[in-house]
């Protein structure tokens, strides 16, 4: 396994701000890696509120299956997250190790196991040794700070080659306010309600209720509109945590999810959700390509992104991508394929600025060196136009490369 | 491109026998391909019979139009296929080479161009120069006999690294008739209604009526119910043909699909689909494993068959597959997100005989050595017990690899 960092990383990462009400630590517990760090503490101060999403799964994770039971408490005090194992498909024992560790942590900070969250990666089927935990928890506590925020990336990534942040800070109600977020993922991405585990913090005094609606409204368009290799995970999971400490600066407790004052707060949401997710996708197994998958002229918008997934899922189109062939009788296929109202006749392809096709046919000025050109750059944007309505749709990829399968084939040992 | 044949290619051929009614020829007319056969005309005698059933695709090749359309008339008189390029996305001009070729082949033969059938599989998006065809006409007509069908097998390869045959004789009211069948296909294969390219052919005398209703009913557990890489061809089309030349040595002309005599070409004709099929899983592109993948215990068969397609799709599977790397969590992961009724807690889950996981969980004998040594075999069978119904399905495909990605990295240069 390739253990270079991805091509399309990010040039450089973000100051993280601090965000009042948090402190953190990482550790060493032995989960599966070694000479690493594979846990995270993040100790949440006393009222913090709180809202998540969640795999569709039938088959969810332990983890995930805790976190749901206890989000209608809406109050958090700590997450916990391990990386190296998913506790997922692990019955009995899977939730016995959820109890103990929301029980280790519980003691430690002097709250009800309930208010623990708790979020683990890696892999499927093997009992997690929740016991370890006890070992590295004293110290967590102890050395829980305003730290550093890549560092509690880094402590989440599993095939990941980099850490992934992202921050905004934003007017509420005439006062600033943070939101700091961090994600992993690069594999068995095609989230359905959320992605593989993000975890976003504020500081701004907002509700649980109004927290879900924020969170809800933004997972369509970022963790839920990217996809790497079409298989959605057992854990993925995004928590939004609202410590309220800026509530000391005079910013406004909101509690109605209408209230107008959020309106910055949501399009500031929505970008760090966005461009985690696009870290995400860049930080595909395997991937040398950043692509970008726009429909437009759907009958709907929701056929618009059921059209524009078949194409970024795709293993034809995603082959021809990564081997810079612009290879647009893919992106038909891949229309055709989607089940969704279209007609052949009346669809237009470009790969960036180049019309391929049109009219359904290829373009009469059709140049494969232009085409050409388009493929071998780093970002690729494919735009199918549809002509029959007004539905749109943005959707997130990568290549498929034979580092993907590489990586793939040999991923528990 | 590998052009190595497919470890997983049968090791024999069977006979093909004689099917009175039918005869052929390949050409060389350099549609894409030099040094090799890209044409195979089948003529077919007066009386022929003709049923179809074609690709689901929004976006269907010109030739699915043009047969879709001829196939009420219920007669033909011959079979025009060509490799190297599928006519798919080509617009008017699509439609005017199906219309020339068909046109060119009628004149030739001495019948309706109605009565032409016509399949083109290759690149999508390259007008097909239909006009080549008129230069190799006579000598294909010349030549036609009752020749072998390996070679009509192998003139419609595309990135196929054997042609695939297969036969059955079966008694049809005291009468031995006989079903003969070509098939091709290696990649972008996820058929929904046909497969890539299937002709099959008998001598029994059968309406178009009795023929449609024995080959639709045969389709959803043959052609559909195999995958490659999840990617549905604009090009699929499965055509039956009978030119009921048996009818001299006394078997009965049937025309009613209830008829009770039908029951053991109904088996036998199946056989035949399964054969075929199976033997496109066979020649998947970069393939090195042949999986089958049985789920039981569903609400319904079509639920069984939805969850058995998610496994068989799933590029984490199948990569793991490729590498002999027992990662049955891949497997739970695949049910998890095919969003159909399914109870983690009752899952089990075996590889070939190993049971590997139970009650939503690792089997408590798990063994690793075990469950090592199923993954080395090269037919490998993925169970799955649901345990809340009676609902069954099998489909078949093969494991992803870095030759896969390879082929369709470059495939059209």
């Amino acid at each position: 396994m390739s253990t270079a960092v991805s091509p399309l990383a990010p040039k450089t990462y973000p100051d993280m701000p601090l965000l009042e009400g948090v402190r953190f630590a990482t550790a060493e517990a032995g989960i599966k890696y070694k000479g690493r760090t594979d846990v995270l503490l993040m100790l949440l101060d006393a009222g913090t509120q709180v809202a998540g999403v969640f795999t569709r799964s039938r088959c969810p994770s332990a983890p995930v299956d805790w976190c749901r039971a206890n989000l209608p408490g809406g109050a958090a005090r700590a997450l916990l997250v391990n990386s190296g194992n998913a506790n997922a498909f692990t019955g009995k024992k899977g939730r016995a190790a959820v109890e103990l560790s929301a029980e280790i942590v519980g003691k430690a900070v002097g709250c009800a196991p309930e208010e623990i969250y708790l979020a683990s990666t890696g892999v499927i089927g093997e009992p997690l040794a929740a016991e370890k935990f006890a070992g590295v928890i004293d110290g967590l506590t102890g050395r829980a700070a305003a730290g550093s925020w890549l560092d509690a990336a880094r402590a989440i990534m599993t095939t990941d080659t980099f850490p992934k942040v992202s921050t905004r800070t934003v007017d509420l109600g005439g006062v600033p306010v943070t939101i700091n977020g961090i994600a992993k993922g690069a594999g068995m991405i095609a989230p359905d309600m959320a992605t593989m585990l993000s975890f976003l913090f504020t500081d701004a005094p907002l509700s649980a209720a109004v927290l879900q609606d924020v969170l809800s409204a933004s997972v369509g368009g970022s963790f839920n509109a990217i996809t790497v290799d079409s298989d959605t995970s057992t854990s993925d999971t995004a928590l939004l945590f609202a410590t309220g400490a800026a509530v000391k600066r005079g910013a406004p407790a909101i509690s109605d999810p209408a209230d107008a004052r959020l309106a910055a707060f949501r399009t500031a949401f929505f970008e760090v959700m966005l461009d985690l997710a696009q870290q995400i996708v860049r930080d595909g197994e395997g991937a040398r390509k950043f692509v970008e998958v726009a429909v437009e002229g759907a009958q709907s918008d929701a056929s618009a992104k059921r059209i524009a997934l078949s194409i970024a899922n795709s293993p034809l189109v995603k082959t021809a991508i990564a081997g810079e062939d612009a290879n647009w009788g893919r992106v038909v296929m891949a229309v055709g394929k989607a089940g969704e109202p279209a007609d052949r006749d009346r669809l237009a392809i470009w790969f960036g600025d180049v019309r391929v096709a049109v009219d359904g046919e290829r373009d009469p000025g059709y140049s494969e060196t232009a085409a050409s050109a388009v493929m071998r750059e780093e970002h690729i944007v494919i735009r199918v136009e549809l002509g029959l309505g007004a539905g749109t749709a943005t959707v997130w990829t990568c290549d498929l490369t034979k580092e993907y399968v590489a990586i793939n084939g040999d991923y528990r040992s």
